[in-house]
């Protein structure tokens, strides 16, 4: 009764840029058919709330994050992630670790991923919606691929005094958009929190909503006019609330999103074409997860 | 960076009644929708090979057991299962243990209680089809729900000094199997073992065969000449050899499982006939899994 794996708890400190390399390569290897990335599963527990599972593997190693969420009697809900990296070369555990800061973390990263692939190299006017630890985390990932020389800041709670440095909160979303080159939509609201229509040709917009199904951070109808990518074609279209309700619509259809993460960085989807707005969606993958806990692996 | 959570390797001694006990109070949970059992999951790994991930949940935990099968480079496989117990109370891990030993152990009791079940009360000749780990845990179970005073083992490889206590060996599975009350087949052939047509009424087969697709150790032909059971009515119809290449070929379906685990404990399906031989499937559930890992918790 012994072990040799290490079990990692809290919030570690990871370089920006590391984790951007570590997903970029895990999204290359899934381009290039070197990596594996079934569908997350939904457990639901007898006594309510569920489980979601989220599996990959890469080259060397499968991962699996389960992140329970748990309604407590005071109508809260316990929400935690843990994630299990197993060698399929030993077939022995490598690494269990809380996983909560890491989803955060990879889940801003993926964002500015695709910021990098979609905006234009000058973009420099940024805005994010939200105000939490994912919306700080989108901030500080997406400084990193490029240099935005105007960042707006926008939530119903937030103050100038709670605002990240070098950032300008405006008093309401349409304040923070106007004139924005990339927009990052990190709220937790189930329904628009802004008006795509309203946006510029080649703008971009990163949205990752919730896990709350049908949840969507921008109108279903918009989808129709926009350049629409997402994080893995074949989850993306499946669970994205906006992208599920605009198909039974007949609003929008999965044939019509014009690449994602893989494709982007392989090149072989198109790129904006320049004449709408874009539009990023990500639900999240067990690839990242992978990604994660094997850069934190290498460094613990 | 710590933790206080159990890793437990290698193989532990669990008492057989406890392992019964445990099993059977999750059966039963599930009988009363007190426990969820989604399907395994199989993932295939981009190098060959793939791992397998059992979940399930009872009231108070959720279980994940991941199995690599990893084929290596002289032909052998390497073949692992771990279990993440974590709590449904505080999201938080409970327990990451070996589950190779522990997997043998709960397939061997499972068997057990569906002859708990399905066996006359005064079962006494019991044939092993079998002489592996599985073969043994299986006759160690099984002479736990049942005294009996004959035992014969069978397999190609077995002699009469390699054979366990109070255990006769046979030539052939043919012999092994002549007036047994309770036949339980524990190889890992792919094909048939036995000729089915050659039991009497109310003699009990269990049979647990391989993961490999479409595996089987009695003929899918036999399954309309014998009263059918399975572990659990949702998974076994779908995966088990037998039961998919018959209903492929029209000669039994679905609709004719008698009954599963959940509802012979619970007394929702009928009992064997008695007019003809009895066939019990598992395929192997992660509530299974969840059990003895619980029960290791418990002890550790």
């Amino acid at each position: 009764m012994s072990t040799r794996i290490p079990i990692v708890e809290g919030l570690p400190e990871l370089p920006a840029t590391d984790v951007l390399d570590a997903l970029r390569a895990a999204f290359s290897e899934l381009a290039g058919d070197k990596a594996a990335q079934p569908p997350q599963t939904v457990t639901l527990l007898p006594g309510g709330g569920d489980v979601i599972a989220y599996q990959a593997a890469t080259s060397d190693a499968y991962g699996v994050k389960v992140s329970p969420y748990l309604p407590q009697a005071d109508g809260r809900a316990v929400v935690t992630a843990w994630t299990l990296l197993v060698s399929t070369r030993t077939g022995r555990p490598l690494l269990l670790c809380d996983a909560g800061a890491l989803t955060v973390q990879r889940t801003a990263a993926t964002s500015a991923l695709a910021v990098d692939e979609l905006a234009r190299p000058g973009a420099a006017a940024l805005a994010v919606i939200g105000s939490g630890p994912l919306a700080r985390a989108h901030l500080r990932y997406a400084r990193v691929v490029r240099d935005f020389t105007s960042v707006r800041m926008y939530s119903p709670s937030l103050t100038t005094a709670a605002a990240p440095e070098g950032v300008s909160v405006t008093g309401s979303a349409e304040d923070a958009v106007a004139g924005a080159d990339v927009v990052l939509l990190c709220t937790s609201a189930a329904e628009p929190v802004i008006d795509a229509a309203g946006l510029r040709p080649g703008t971009v917009v990163t949205s990752i909503s919730t896990n709350a199904p049908r949840a969507h951070e921008i109108a279903p109808a918009a989808l129709a006019s926009l350049d629409v990518y997402g994080d893995y074609r074949p989850t993306v279209t499946a669970t994205a609330g906006e992208m599920v309700i605009a198909a039974e619509r007949g609003l929008w259809s999965a044939g019509h999103l014009r690449g994602d993460l893989p494709e982007l960085l392989a090149g072989t989807c198109p790129p904006p074409g320049g004449d709408r707005p874009v539009f990023f969606r990500s639900v999240g993958l067990g690839i990242e997860d992978l990604a994660v806990a094997r850069l934190l692996l290498d460094r613990s």
